[in-house]
C-alpha cells in the first residue's frame, strides 16, 4: 500500500475531518503510505489543483473543527452531474475520466465518507474497477448496516439543547413551541432529541399524524394545568394519507422554508388549538459546528478501521458500528434499504408509555 | 420596610429568575423584608392564587434556569389589556384595581423587571401612588439610561455560536449563510454577533439596505476567491426608503416567519447574486435557557440593587449599569429615547474598517 | 403492579434524574402504578420521611438536571454500614430492617439505579426475596452485560471539551498539559476523551506504563518541531509493577489530590523530560451537570424499560443496552467480570495506528 | 503608515487571535498597510523566522479559536531574560537588540498585546523611541485604566458552568465543593462567578479570610437542612495576617498544585467542619479554548481601536473599554495601580447582602 486516496460527499455533518485525519494519520504512522485527498466530492479529479497530498502537517489542528477540509460537490453525482452548456443545463457522466485520472494518479484505493448517495456512487466506482471502501456519514442516521453513522450525534445534542432553551420559555410564557429538525425520510433527530429534551409530541416521518390528535394533546396538558407543550417535528413528518407534502431545508431543495411542515402544524396549533405557537427552524445549525465526543470517537475509528480495511483488501465494503466494536459489511447490505425508525421498537415503546404523542393516538 | 412585591412583565429573557432570586435573598437576608411574588405580570394582582409568597425556599435552585417562575402576563397592558367579552375582544383598563389590590396586600413598593413597555406602565403606577422602582431587561438591549439590560449578552451568545455552526458549513459547502435574529428596532444583537461570529455582511435596522450593496460583497468575496458569505441581519432590517416592511418574529405578530428579512434576503441572493442560500431563523432560542455569567451577574446585581433603592426611597427609578458600577436613574431619564445602534460609533467603524458591509456601500 | 419503589445508590452520575422520571412516568401513565422514592440509598428505608411519593408532578422539570432528586447514601452499603456508636465507626447489617420495611409499604418490586457495587446488594435484595430489577449507572463505564453505562458519555463529552481547551495554550505556549480523569480501575474516560481530544499520550490503568516511554514520545514530538503535547491520564493509571499507587479522586479517598498520578507524572516530565508541564484535575466536574442528549436518551429507556421488566416479572435482572436496543440480563451476568478496556480491541488498535502513546512502548 | 508590527506577550487569554485579527484586517483594509508578526513575545525580534508577514489569510478563520498563532515567549522579558551560558543560568538585556532589528524592518509603531507586565515592557520600548500602542489582556482583569480586559468574561463564564456542575453534586451527595481558581492578587474571576455560580463562599486576596468563619457559614447551612455548600477560592486568598502563603497555579511556579489553598481550605472543612470536602482546581481550563461572544467583541474592537490609535500618532497609549466605548489612556495611567476588587463596590456589597460569606464575618 503505497498511496490511497480520500473524498467526501454530500450534504455537511460533524466529524468529516476527524475521519480525513484519521485516514491519513493511520496511513502515514503504520503503513508508511502516502494520502491524496481529492476535493470537492467526485469534482476534484477533473479539477485544477483538484486533488492535494493530505501530510500530517495538512490534517494537525481540524479534529474539533466542522466541515471538511476537502470541501464538498458543487454539480453532484459523477454519473450525472449538472452542467450548464451553451446556457442550458445538461445531464453528463463523467465517472469514466474520475476512473482514468485515479489509475493515473497511482491511487491503488480510494476511501468514500458519505451518506447513501455517495456511497451508492462508490460501489459503482468499486464495480468499475476503482477499488474502494466507504464510511457511513449523515446527522440523519438513515443508512443500514451500522448501529449509528457519525454526525448524528452531534445532531442529537444541538436539537436537544434548542428543545432545552424553548422549554423555559414555553413554560413561564405558556405557548406552544415548535421546533422543526431535519432528517429527510428518516425520523431519528426528532425520535431522540424528543425524548432526550420532553418533548410532548413527536412527529416523524414512519408514524403519519392527524391534526386533531396534536390538538387534542396540547388541549389535554392545558385543561390538566399544564399550559404549555413542547412539539420536536421532523421535516419529512406528514399527514395521515398525504406523502411529505412539506417543503425540505435539506440541501435539494429551495432555501426559504415558507411552507415547512413546522410552519404547518403552527398554523393549525393557533387557528384551531386556539393556543399561541412559535416555530423554530434549526436548519444548519444541525449539520455544522464541532463534534460531540461520541462522533469524533466514531469518526475517528471509522477513519483508521478504513485504511486497515483497504490493507486487508476488503474492497467494496463499508466500516460499521456494531456494539462497540467497528467491523464491516458488503456496500449491498449497508445500502439495501435505507434505515427508519423501527416504529414498534423499544424507543417508540418508550415514548409513547411515558406518554408522549405520535399524532397517530385515536380520539376518546 | 416590611413586605414589597416583585412582578416580571413582557418577552422572556435569560436573567429574570436570577433578579427574583436577589431580590428575595437580599430583602429577607439583609433588611428581614417579606416578598410577595405576583404572577403573570400585572394579571397576578386579580388572580386566585396571582399574589404568592417567596421565601427562600421558593428561590433556591433557580439561578440558573431560564425562564421566570412567576410567569408571564397573557392579555398585556394593565391600562389596556385586551379581555373577551361576550365573543368580543374588549380593551379595558385595570390598573386602578391593581393599585388597590397592591394596597390591601400592604406591599409598601414594587420591583418591576421589564423592558420599555412594561417599565413605562411601572413609572404610570409610581405616578398614581404605588412605590415603584424598574429593573431593566430584553434582550434587545434598547433601554436607555443603562449600558446593559440583562439578557442580551445570552441572545448575543446564542447567536454568535450559531454563527460559528453555520460557517464551517458554509466555507465547505461554498453557501451564502443567513442568520436571521431578534432586536426589534434595534441592531445591538445582530451587530454584536455578527462581530463576534465574523459575518461579512450585517443589516441592522438603524442602517437602511441595499440589496445590490449585498449583492456586490457576496460577488466580490466570491471573486477573490472566497465562495461563502455569512450575513447576520437583525428581524428590524430594512431596504432604504420602505419602514419595516418584514414580519417580525417577535412576541407581538403571528408566529411563522413566512415572509421575513431573512427568507426575503436569500431569495434575493438566490435569484440575483445566483449564490446558494440558506436561511436559519434562531427565534426563541434567543430568549430562553441557562444565562450566561455576565447575564447572571447583572441580574442578581440589578435585583439586590433594587431592594437597596426600595430601602433608600428611591422610588420612580430603575437600577442601571454604568461601567462596572450599579447606578440609578430616574424613569424618566430611561424612557426618554430607546436606545438604538450609534451608526458613527466605534463599534460600526471598527466593523466597517473591517471590511464588513452593511449594505448601504455605495457602488464602484 | 400497584406500587414499586425506585432507589440510586453510589457516586453521581448525569442522567440519574432522567432514570427515576421515566420510572414514575411509565409506571404512572403506562401501568396506573404508584411509585415510592427512597431517599439516600437504602437509608431511606428506616429514616423518617426516607421515603417519599413519586407522582407526575414530583419529576416534572427534571430531566436536564444533574444529581438525584433522591439523594445518595451517606453511609453506604446496608450490608455492613458505618454507624457511630458511643464514639466509635462500627459497622452493622440493616438489611434485614430494610427488607421489612420494604414489604411492609407494600412495594411489590424496587428499581435499583446504580453501579457494580449498589448491584450487588441489589441482587442480595431480590435474593432475599424483594422483587429487584437493576439500572446500570456510572461513568467509568465499568458495568459488564451492557454496551454503555449511562453516565458516561456526559463525562467523556465534559473531559474533551477540557482537552479542546488546554490544546490551544500548549500549542501557543510550548506546554505540556497534563489531564487527570476518573474512571476507577477502568480507562474508559481517558480513552475515549483521549481520541475524541486529540491526546498525544493516553494512560490507562489496563496498560502499565514506564515514565521513560512518555518521555520518550513528549521529546520525539518537540525534536519534529511539535513544541507541546497533550496527556489524558486515568486516575487509575499506574507505572508497570505497581499496583495503583496513586490515590484517588473518586469519592472513597480523601479529598486533596495531592499525590495523584497526574501531578507525579507531571513532576517526572518537568524534571527528567526538560519540559514545562501543567496538571488539570477535572474531579467532580466529570459526575455533575445536565446529561448530555445519548446520556438522557440511554437513562430515560432504562427507566422505562425496568418498569416494564418489573410488568413482565423479570426479577433478579439488569436492562441493558446492546446495538441500539434495551435488553435486559441476570445480575450475574451483568456483575460476573467488571468490564474493563480491551486492549486489544480496535479502539486501542486505532489510537496506537495514529502514533498515540499508551506508555508501554518499547525504546528505539 | 506603511508598516507595523504586533505581538503578544504573557500567559494565555482567549481572544488573543480575536485581536491580531482584528489588527491585520483594519490595517490591511482600511489603511492599506502592511503588518508584521513578531512571534514568541519579543524574542521574535532576535530569532530566526521570528518576524512573519501577516496578511488576510493568515489570520482567517482564528477568530474563534483560542491560544495565539504568534506563539508566547519562552524566556520573558527582554530587559531582563534567563539564558542558560555554560550551563548556567545569567540574566541578559536584549531590548537593544530587539529595538534596532524593529527599526531594521522599517516598522513604524508596534501593537503590544498583553497584560501588565508586558504593558510594562510595552511602555519601555516606547520610551526608547519604538513608537508602540497596548492592548490589555488578562483573563485576571486587574489591569488599570479599563473597565474591562479581554478574557475575562470567558474565564469567568467557564468557573460558572464548573460551579453549576458542582452544585448538583453538592447537593444531592451532601457535599462541601471548593472550586479554586485563577486571578493571582486580585478575586475578580472567583468573586464574578462565585455570584453568577451561586456560590456559599467566596474567598478573595482583597479580603484576608479566617477559617473559622468559613465553617460558621457550612455549619449555620447544614443546621438549617441544606447539608452542602459550594465554595469559590480565589488562588490568592489568603487568611489574615498571612500573605499568600499558598503556591499559585499561574504561569510563574511549579505545576504541581501541591499545597494550594483549595486543597488547605478542603483539609480544614474535612477535619474542623466535620464535612466531606472535594476540591476542583479548573488551571489552565480558565485559559484556553474559543472566547465567548463578549470577549470577541471587545478584542476585536481593541485589535481595530490600536490600528486607529497609530494612525493618530497616539503612542504611548493603551486602549481601554469605558462604558460601551473604547477610548484610550496613557500608559502610565493604566500601569500607575494594579486593578482590585472595590471591598466596599456594590458587587461585594450585594454578595454580603445575599447572605454570601467571604470569611471575615465574625463570630456569633
Amino acid at each position: 500500500m503505497k498511496k490511497i486516496g480520500v473524498l467526501t460527499g454530500g450534504g455537511d455533518a460533524p466529524g468529516l475531518n476527524a475521519v480525513i485525519r484519521a485516514v491519513v494519520k493511520t496511513a502515514v504512522h503504520d503503513y508508511d503510505c502516502e494520502v491524496l485527498g481529492i476535493r470537492n466530492g467526485f469534482e476534484g479529479f477533473l479539477e485544477q489543483d483538484g486533488v492535494i497530498d493530505l501530510d500530517l502537517k495538512a490534517v494537525s489542528g481540524i479534529l474539533p473543527r466542522g466541515g471538511t477540509i476537502l470541501g464538498a460537490a458543487n454539480r453532484g453525482n459523477p454519473f450525472a452531474r449538472k452542467v450548464e452548456r451553451n446556457g442550458e443545463i445538461v445531464i453528463e457522466d463523467i465517472s469514466a475520466e474520475c476512473i482514468a485520472r485515479a489509475e493515473e494518479l497511482g491511487m491503488e484505493a480510494l476511501v468514500v465518507v458519505g451518506g447513501d448517495g455517495t456511497l451508492h456512487i462508490a460501489q459503482e466506482f468499486n464495480n468499475r474497477g476503482v477499488p474502494t471502501v466507504g464510511v457511513p456519514k449523515t446527522i440523519d442516521n438513515d443508512v443500514g448496516g451500522t448501529d449509528f453513522t457519525f454526525g448524528f450525534d452531534t445532531a442529537v445534542n444541538i436539537a436537544t439543547e434548542a428543545l432545552d432553551r424553548l422549554h423555559t420559555t414555553a413554560e413561564s410564557h405558556h405557548r406552544v413551541m415548535i421546533l422543526e429538525l431535519m432528517g429527510r425520510d428518516a425520523g431519528f433527530i426528532a425520535l431522540h432529541s424528543g425524548i432526550s429534551g420532553g418533548a410532548d409530541v413527536i412527529l416523524i416521518p414512519e408514524i403519519p399524524f392527524h391534526f386533531e390528535a396534536i390538538c387534542r394533546k396540547v388541549t389535554e396538558r392545558k385543561e390538566s394545568g399544564r399550559k404549555f407543550s413542547i412539539l420536536a417535528v421532523s421535516e419529512g413528518a406528514h399527514p395521515e394519507g398525504e406523502q411529505q407534502v412539506f417543503r425540505r431545508a435539506g440541501d435539494e431543495v429551495f432555501v426559504a422554508r415558507l411552507g415547512g411542515v413546522g410552519g404547518t402544524v403552527a398554523t393549525f396549533v393557533e387557528n384551531v388549538c386556539q393556543a399561541e405557537a412559535r416555530v423554530t427552524v434549526l436548519g444548519h445549525l444541525q449539520r455544522g459546528g464541532t463534534p460531540t465526543a461520541f462522533d469524533r470517537w466514531l469518526a475517528t475509528r471509522y477513519g483508521a478501521a478504513a485504511v486497515r480495511l483497504i490493507a486487508n483488501k476488503g474492497f467494496g465494503r463499508m466500516v460499521s458500528l456494531q456494539q462497540t466494536t467497528i467491523v464491516d459489511v458488503p456496500f449491498s447490505e449497508a445500502l439495501a434499504v435505507p434505515k427508519r425508525v423501527d416504529i414498534g421498537g423499544d424507543a417508540v415503546v418508550t415514548a409513547r408509555g411515558m406518554g408522549i404523542a405520535f399524532g397517530d393516538e385515536p380520539a376518546g
